[in-house]
């Protein structure tokens, strides 16, 4: 305990369930947004943490990501435990807009760090969203021991992602027993709260790696424009969508015939960061840029078409008979069409971290996307993007992780619970 | 030229100096901002390009910063100079919301790639300001060769900064021939647009290296709120502002009798990464967080004062005779009242760039100051904190910069004009 000395767990789930109990929850039940609100509501606001499923999946994309994992550096599973309840406790606060204790107007001598490191104070909520999932390394470490007496309710549906082709990972930028997507409207909003669930976390985990992203590449409402990523493209106009419900079942939530009953109403998540080389992406042609994607680059419409969310038609000739669409382009690969009708929640986002030491910007696409069973969804598509995508020229995936997100939290339970019990 | 084959700079100059003379400069016009107005106005507009000095220098602080270095790699003095005229042309078209050229919807088969790199279509122009900035080793490289006939025109004041206690510089995240800093509220803006320069720099200079800041830290105007760093303090409360109109031709803008010629209206830029040790702080006590900054966490009062802006006084003893503040807090040290009168326009950024391998966030401010001599205001002050800050236990100074930043550019001038002529 001397590590986290001067944190006071009791005070500060105290804190958290006198809040829940009173203000927080009133307050955060009187503003939740429902679907149809959220987007019409202004981007400072609050999002309803607890409920059916977690918040930050279909919730409509906020602009601004930190996204981290930790590795657990506990051997006990009550250690995880505790850490997985102070997590939620601070997680309802801070998505409610509250500081998870007190961070300097205290009534005595100052004695104890601030509960609160206090970057956020006076910010509204702006929509942030916190939401949870774990790796296969939570489940059994890399010598298939089992760490927390967990490994007979690993999913079947959490496998280890296969080598694809292509594939430049770093180990540095993979993987990790838990991840933490945080999004929100303002980005120091996000930082705070993944830097205070890693200080609460002290002792107990270490952030593995951490990525903040900006201008979500994809919208998940209809209410959403749809905008652009670094490659000048719309990104998100056939995505799946928060309105989409029934689709949303099929295709995003884990059912009860899927199992295990600890995921049913949780999704899995794949996250692939993806260096874009832009610099060679920008003297490409625009016929060429535009052929990789199959859409337009102005109007995002498929080629042939004229309007953005015009349907893809991918038997579409010019006049001398050659296919509008390349084989190889992009939304054709992607397409469920071409793809056993599987198809993703995509919510990622944009990244510029700095330049590469050879004179160009480390850019690109940290690319997140949720799904009922990546075996039959991100997988395949992959697979089939990997060998034949005509993009992959202008693109390399440095990163990887896959996590179950367990199903949203009733108030008073906390996250993955049922994983546990 | 094959580096660049594709790209018209006549196509982008003639559009360039078409929109100045006809929509751009009458909406800039239109809708520039007023020191009065600016803060009032919502911030999506677009804040004037020309003018007297740079913006971006006491324009009210933008949420987003994206700061990058460039090393001129031409030879020839004629290369700079059509790369200024470019970059010019470009900036004033991007902060005033405009694309560089076509991005997409071109009257042709699309052969050429697009002038505009697309990512920032639709997007309103957020604020943008591009300020720009020229090194030491643009004025003699480092065999002391003159490289460009303007060894003669270095100023006096653009010192090599000396090594400071305790620097643990990185010269990848150090120097560079010329810097801009691209500021905005909308981060996707500040991206596109210092994308958009490097690209037209291709074959003429590289991105030496690049920063991405998030919330402001730093107020520069009466008008704003003060801001939060990662220490979680408030940050700017005595930092120069716009309204301090005097004053800032005492500390800001370099003076018709200071020389040289082609800087006056103009002023320096230190840059400086600091990595803090946020984990480390965060396990600290509250009163001795206060102590080091001398200020309340709470409030940002100074310590033994209730209101934030009530002046510091360095006298005040509690009631047994020790001083309010330490004898080396930071506010203390960094005062003029210590330094001869020397302040800094501080318009800093915290950043997080993601882990650092050590499961620690590489965060920190990335901290910007503009003033009218260096050598009499951040050289001294910076030595005096360097020695005695009792903050330098949680900092580390990991990059470094100074910048001569020329006066402001007329309508139909250029960046730096007056450096060549
Ligand atoms: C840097 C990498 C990538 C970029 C720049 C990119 C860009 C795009 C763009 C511009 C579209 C068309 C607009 C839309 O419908 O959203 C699109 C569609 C799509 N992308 Fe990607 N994408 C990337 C990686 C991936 C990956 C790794 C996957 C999955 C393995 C993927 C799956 C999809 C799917 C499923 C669609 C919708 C296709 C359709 O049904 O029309 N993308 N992408
Ligand atoms: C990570 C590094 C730093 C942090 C966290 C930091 C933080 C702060 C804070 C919280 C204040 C009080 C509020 C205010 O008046 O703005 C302040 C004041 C100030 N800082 Fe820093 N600072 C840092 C580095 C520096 C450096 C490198 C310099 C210059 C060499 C500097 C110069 C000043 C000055 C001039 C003031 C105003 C003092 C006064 O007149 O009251 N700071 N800083």
């Amino acid at each position: 305990m001397s590590e986290r000395q001067g944190i006071s767990r009791r005070g500060l789930l105290g804190a958290a369930g006198a809040a829940v109990a009173t203000g927080v929850a009133g307050y955060a039940a009187h503003s939740a947004l429902t679907t149809e609100e959220s987007q019409a509501a202004d981007n400072s606001g609050p999002v309803e943490f607890h409920g059916a499923h977690q918040a930050g999946i279909v919730t409509p994309a906020q602009d601004r990501l930190h996204f981290a994992t930790f590795d657990v550096t506990a051997t006990k599973r009550d250690a995880v435990v505790s850490l997985l309840k102070e997590w939620t406790a601070a997680a309802a606060l801070m998505t409610a807009g509250r500081d998870i204790g007190q961070y300097g107007a205290v009534n005595g001598p100052g004695e104890a760090p601030p509960e609160d490191t206090g970057e956020a104070v006076g910010l509204p909520p702006a929509r942030l969203t916190l939401t949870i999932g774990f790796g296969p390394s939570f489940f059994v470490d890399a010598k298939g021991n089992d760490r927390f007496g967990l490994k007979a309710k690993r999913p079947g549906a959490l496998v280890d992602l296969p080598h694809f082709i292509g594939d430049n990972l770093d180990p540095n930028r993979s993987g990790g027993d838990i991840a933490v997507q945080a999004c929100s409207d303002d980005p120091q909003v996000a930082v705070h709260a993944i830097r205070n669930l890693a200080r609460i976390g002290f002792g107990t985990t270490v952030v593995r790696y951490s990525q903040l992203g900006f201008g979500r590449t994809s919208s998940t409402s209809r209410a959403q424009t749809t905008p652009r990523n670094l490659f000048g493209f719309k990104d998100g106009t056939n995505n799946l969508k928060l309105e989409d419900t029934t689709k949303l079942e099929e295709q995003l939530w884990v059912q009860p015939e899927d199992g295990p009953d600890w995921m049913v109403g949780g999704s899995y998540l794949v996250s692939r960061r993806i260096r874009m080389t832009i610099e060679i992406w920008d003297r490409t042609s625009l016929g060429e840029q535009e052929q990789i994607i199959g859409r337009g680059k102005g109007t995002g419409a498929p080629l042939g078409k004229a309007d953005e969310f015009d349907p893809i038609d991918f038997n579409a000739k010019t006049s001398d008979g050659t296919p509008k669409l390349a084989a190889d382009s992009h939304v054709r690969l992607a397409h469920p069409q071409f793809n056993k009708g599987a198809e993703l929640l995509r919510r990622g986002y944009n990244f510029v971290d700095g330049s590469d030491g050879l004179g160009r910007l480390d850019a690109g696409l940290f690319f997140l996307a949720y799904q009922r069973d990546p075996r039959k969804q991100f997988v395949p598509i992959q697979q089939q993007l990997s060998r034949s995508d005509a993009m992959n020229e202008y693109i390399r995936h440095v990163g990887s992780g896959i996590f179950a997100c367990p199903p949203g939290v009733a108030a008073g339970s906390f996250w993955g619970e049922k994983l546990f019990s």
